[in-house]
């Protein structure tokens, strides 16, 4: 059976839907973050109520904290966390790179220091399979091999050859572990490339035709000029067959979605609106604000007077400011869950756009009002 | 119109009901601390969810920040904070002694700098008034001098002289102030008196001559021993009118409301359920935990499994306690949850036994269950 469907395009921007374990997710969609096993402040039921379909955790954090045995025996991530649709696992690659001490990468696997407690410990393409099959994830994603930006072709092109080799060994091992739960997992797979056109181009292809039921495009978001990101994004949609979800890993604010999903993407995630709604900046239809500014100590409105969310119908402005100046849990809480609801909407309103196949003109419309703000 | 009704008594134990400009409140009752204007890390409709009827903000703080008249021009307390129920503020006596830096009491009343930004600012018993008002508060507590523990006889012989002239003056602003809101706000008065079995009798007795609607006892639990607590407490509780209701403020653990319930007290208010459960402290039927102790990594159990709150119907033993060990908001958040309505539904238990005429044998019960625990 396909697990995905394709329902409507507008020139290269896809209407879809993707069926898993626990339950079916239309997309373009937006999946927000939980790195240790919880979208920092929120509870499950509230981003169920903001229309939150799939969220996703990080393989490298619950391996390290609270083990991903403890959380297989507890019936896995669903029944530990609470949250009952899908779930994707991030596999660790870019986490590895960004926040483990002494990374030593052989053609192996990588050797690490935790970030938590510096404990010694080692991932392989073979090893990231068994932890996030253990930990019951819906998608699972291969360990590829991220490097930082800038890195010169040389090291870009180690990289992109260390992610294949480990993709075909990432497939091979997913088939050959017996399968724990009683639903369907999925194996994505993940090219990289830097911002080097041809290993964007030949690493797609090697990452595509070994047979992934999903694809990702990683190592983007990480530093380069926007530019750079649209060419190599472009790059590797080109090689993607359509037939299969495409996910663009860690990206980004609400005009970059927009435009990714012009280019064809299908599956977003980004920290922005936990991580910038803690720090008590706000996404609004006219742009991005911040409650603390002293333009808001008065203002009863809510922080968008178009959102549906319960920040937005019981709160205003200026008790959210109050909140955030008095270093408050609920200041966090609530420009945070705006901060999804606000995301949540974008992409449902980017698949009505997709539907009703004027996505050229909603998007248009969408980034006039956007760039209003203070940006 | 009688404000206060007394329902049933138990020995001393007494099941009253308050009425107030924003609703019903049966007593005995135990109000959340809201300090800044929010019960921390709460929503005003999770602590309607949890029975809770009333909750306590603090006037030194909102005043400070983000300033009473602000919170007026917003229509009140109520309007701005999102909480619909009976709201009752403290003076800001015991704050100014134990926040507040260079603090100069006069006859008149009291000079302080901000613990916020070292701003001077000064506190008499009327401007506490028009503060309290302002706020719209239901119930609006006196001004009152609170001494540290210890304190000599005379020291406390003077905060109990200038308590009973301030709450005089106090009740004298209150009557004469303008009232700007569509319901009535009920003024309590504030008696001290340190561990002075003398004081705190004479001083009971000169606060309630007043004519208040409520009497509080104030200046307990503040690093006395707990035999001349319930001294104090017993003395005080003999002078106060059976016809109003009696507030203790800030006290204190389950076993202590309990007993202070069998003195005859009313009303309580306290930041431990908030302030421990933020520490990962926890309470059940048979005592408190420590959420992050080892023996609870793969606990499958809820926080208290006889609990219905949304932590202990939703999570995991092993799941809060991970997010502790992890830092994560939504792990304070759980633990707070539970810990206030483990505090309503003691009460509500307590007020059942009192109405089943057995809060003997209930507290009995009770306690040697709660005892259990780690303590």
């Amino acid at each position: 059976m396909s697990t995905f469907k394709l329902i409507a395009t507008d020139k290269s921007a896809r209407l879809c839907r993707l069926i898993t374990g626990h339950g079916e997710i239309d997309t373009p969609c937006f999946m927000p973050v939980g790195t240790q096993g919880t979208v920092k402040a929120m509870t499950p039921y509230e981003l169920e109520a903001i229309g939150a379909r799939i969220v996703l955790y990080n393989a490298y954090h619950l391996y390290l904290r609270p083990g991903h045995e403890l959380i297989r025996d507890a019936g896995g991530l669903h029944a530990f966390t609470g949250w009952p649709r899908p779930i994707l696992t991030d596999s660790g690659g870019y986490q590895v790179m960004s926040l483990a001490e002494l990374r030593q990468v052989d053609p192996e696997g990588v050797t690490f220091r935790s970030h938590i407690d510096g404990s010694l410990h080692r991932f392989t393409p073979e090893r990231v399979m068994e932890i996030e099959i253990a930990l019951g994830s819906d998608l699972i994603m291969t360990f590829d091999e991220c490097v930082i930006y800038p890195a010169d072709h040389a090291d870009a092109a180690r990289a992109c050859r260390l992610t294949a080799d480990w993709a075909r060994r990432a497939r091979k091992a997913f088939d050959s572990i017996p399968d724990p739960w009683s639903y369907r997992q999925l194996l994505f797979g993940i090219s990289q490339g830097s911002v080097y056109r041809d290993l964007r181009r030949e690493n797609s292809r090697e990452i595509a035709e070994i047979g992934f039921d999903g694809l990702a495009i990683g190592g983007l978001s990480v530093g380069e000029p926007r530019e750079l990101t649209w060419q190599a994004l472009s790059d590797t949609l080109e090689v993607f067959p359509p037939e299969q979800p495409r996910y663009l890993m860690g990206m980004g604010y609400p005009d970059e979605i927009v435009a990714a999903v012009g280019y064809g993407v299908d599956m977003f995630d980004c920290v922005l609106p936990t991580r910038l709604g803690r720090n008590g900046t706000f996404f609004t239809r006219t742009g991005r604000f911040t409650i603390t500014n002293a333009r808001f100590t008065r203002d009863e409105n809510p922080l968008d007077p178009a959102c549906d969310c319960d920040a937005c119908r019981r709160f205003s402005r200026a008790y959210i400011r109050h909140l955030h100046m008095a270093g408050e849990i609920l200041g966090i809480r609530l420009t945070t869950l705006h901060n999804l609801r606000f995301y949540l909407y974008l992409v449902e309103s980017i698949r009505g756009a997709i539907e009703a196949g004027n996505y050229d003109i909603w998007s248009k419309g969408f980034l006039e009002r956007f760039r209003m703000g203070e940006g």
